[in-house]
């Protein structure tokens, strides 16, 4: 993979051009995305700014964020070939820190659950996750350095897991949704894939102007609360183990770690979160859905044809127990800085039929939560199974320091 | 003006199709937007449904919101010829209804200050009032029943006064901006112009699907709490005496009122909302003020000109204040009902080269809670002012309820 910090350092120490770095970006896109499948586009010609803390740094964005200088076809033949006007507000916080930007990259259909073709670089017999497939492959695969992604239930933390890099989904509204194709205004989040917790808080840091992102020079020792989720069904044997490691590595490396059951609410809101989530994308998506029938990806149009009948009074009963389960959740963070948990059941699925289960994720997007998936272990088929950490609600600079503890515990396993 | 109750009752009883309707409207529309100015683009042929709450009911759309029938062209020469791929929203709810949408109404550029051309009606030397300018004139000057407008500090309760109609900005995210252009994500909100508070009621209800926002047969007597909004400055003689009349006929009426001092922490989330307005509209329209800055409209560009290096910090803190606020706000419902207030300083003011101001409005749109114009007076010059009916933060069937109380009781005066 390509680090953002370590092409930061050489751009600054004069060691490497913006323009240098940028071209071995385009170099290995051009060699491996024929097998990999992770773009939708490429920029024809690039603008290299000589400025900026993203300088030389080849970004690819999911086809849901809209892009004047790209088509933006939101993964369906239902916008083939078509241009916004302007760019997303989260591409031009890019540009404004000097980031050059490389290329779309594929998404499942409005991000939700009809697979891409993109494979997964570890095992190209495996999925590499979704909805934003793409961003986390080309960071996988050592395309680029830093891919921008959305979640919904868990389109950034899962397949950053699956594809072994790093990733932030940062508190809700921390990064605009501006010009991002929405599904569910209560729970869409932009967030970053790279190949480490610093290069991802080195990119978020950059694109929102807060410096007290980046790392600090000592990170301190975290008090981690250990989530099973049991609430949401049992994991894999590789999901367990990734979880039992990082555990394990962070305790042997100083953390105080203790085990942590949330409180029903919050059990209770994970399972209203599809229908939160499935209100609010009829809304959304009601011109797609409704005047495009016959062109919508099928698992998403089932998925509407399913939810047809939800009534107002059901969501509104669900946004008061999320309301509920947030201040909880805000409580449960007075005895503990961070969760651990998983980041999805266990290794990507076989084949490319399905991206997966959100079902780890989903409650972190409905809370708002920052959240940072941190690979952990290799299961057979060399194939990575990462674990999720995550902070209160605004405690993002919290959840990057704690993040990268339980890295540097794992490396030095 | 065109009642969409009285159109409602007439088409249900079959004395009036919903093709007439509509038909009636355009032929008001053809005969007085050539002196208003109300409408940007109109339809070249119509859909008019034969089922639905809404089926006969002409619909006029603020053009900051997507339609794929009608060039979206934001009230700027950035937009000129835009067209999205599909529908907003609050777009395709009012077609799910059985709406006709007839024509984009004009908006101030981005829906911020710069004035469009279009006249007020009452009185054509005077403002309409922004940013839903066409909206507003479109529904008093009686050529449509029913237009939707957007308001992030006073656009939606300021227009409906200057003109002289009713119009709700109901509670935040009750309709969703999907497809609505942002300037603030915190804080715009779609809302809806009609003649009455009854029509505007029938309108959020069929969109929605919330039966409950209709008005009840008996209209309860509210406890009122009148807000003068000092911390705002004072308000002009023909605003002051648009409050003493409304305060005076619905104590009569039987309402009981009593004046309602607003905690410090509420006056201060006042003072922040341009901060948080114009931190986040620099996000929101990066493209359009980096990337089009010589064709951004002055007015709008001089303030963020001028708010350019607000700094996140300065952000986070208004935006925790505002929360705060919000709590306290809370509280104060529990003693009153609704809150009764100045919906605009005074009348209209004269000229087209100011759209009035919105500072007895943004309090209101950050607090998130819904809000009522209801027309007090009519001062000199045939200008209407309006006040203004709040009420806690879900509350929209009571706000609606209680405006129409107080409409009531000002009509028997």
């Amino acid at each position: 993979m390509i680090s953002l910090a370590e092409l930061q350092r050489r751009i600054d120490a004069g060691d490497l051009s913006p323009e240098a770095a940028v071209a071995q970006s385009l170099e290995a896109t051009r060699t491996k995305d024929k097998t990999i499948g992770a773009f939708v586009c490429h920029a024809d010609r690039l603008h290299v700014a000589s400025a900026g803390p993203l300088r030389g740094i080849a970004v690819g964005i999911k086809d849901i964020m809209d892009t004047a200088e790209f088509p933006t076809e939101m993964g369906s033949p239902i916008y083939r070939g078509f241009r916004s006007r302007g760019d997303a507000a989260v591409v031009m916080l890019l540009k404004q820190s000097g980031a050059s930007i490389v290329g779309k990259t594929t998404t499942t259909a409005f991000a939700s659950v009809d697979p891409t073709p993109t494979l997964n670089p570890h095992n190209h017999g495996h999925t590499p996750g979704g909805s934003s497939s793409g961003s986390a492959a080309a960071v996988a695969a050592g395309m680029i350095p830093l891919a921008l992604g959305t979640q919904t239930g868990g389109s950034v933390i899962r397949p950053a897991s699956f594809c072994g890099v790093a990733a932030i989904k940062p508190s809700y509204r921390l990064l605009p949704t501006v010009g991002v194709k929405c599904y569910s205004w209560t729970l869409d989040t932009v967030g970053l894939f790279a190949a480490g917790v610093d290069d991802v808080a080195r990119g978020l840091a950059a694109m929102t102007g807060r410096p007290e992102l980046l790392l600090p020079p000592e990170i301190p020792t975290p008090r981690i609360g250990v989530v099973t989720q049991d609430f949401a069904g049992s994991s894999e044997a590789s999901g367990g183990e990734a979880l039992r490691i990082a555990t394990k590595v962070a305790e042997r490396a100083g953390a105080s770690v203790r085990e942590l059951n949330v409180p029903e609410i919050i059990a209770e809101a994970w399972r209203l979160h599809p229908m939160i989530q499935e209100f609010e994308a009829h809304q959304a998506l009601a011109w797609e859905y409704r005047e495009n029938y016959d062109a919508m990806a099928p698992l998403l149009r089932a998925k509407l044809d399913e939810t047809r009948d939800m009534t107002p009074a059901a969501y509104d009963a669900a946004i008061a127990i999320a309301h509920r389960a947030r201040q909880a959740l805000e409580t449960a963070f007075d005895e503990v800085d961070v969760l651990l948990t998983l980041s999805a059941p266990g290794a990507a699925p076989q084949g490319l039929a399905s991206t997966g289960d959100a079902r780890y994720n989903r409650l972190w997007t409905l809370m708002g939560v920052p959240c940072v998936n941190v690979p952990a272990y290799v299961a057979e088929g060399n194939l990575p199974v990462g674990v999720q950490v995550i902070a209160r609600y605004g405690a993002d600079a919290k959840v990057l320091a704690a993040a990268r503890f339980v890295e540097q515990a794992i490396a030095r396993q």
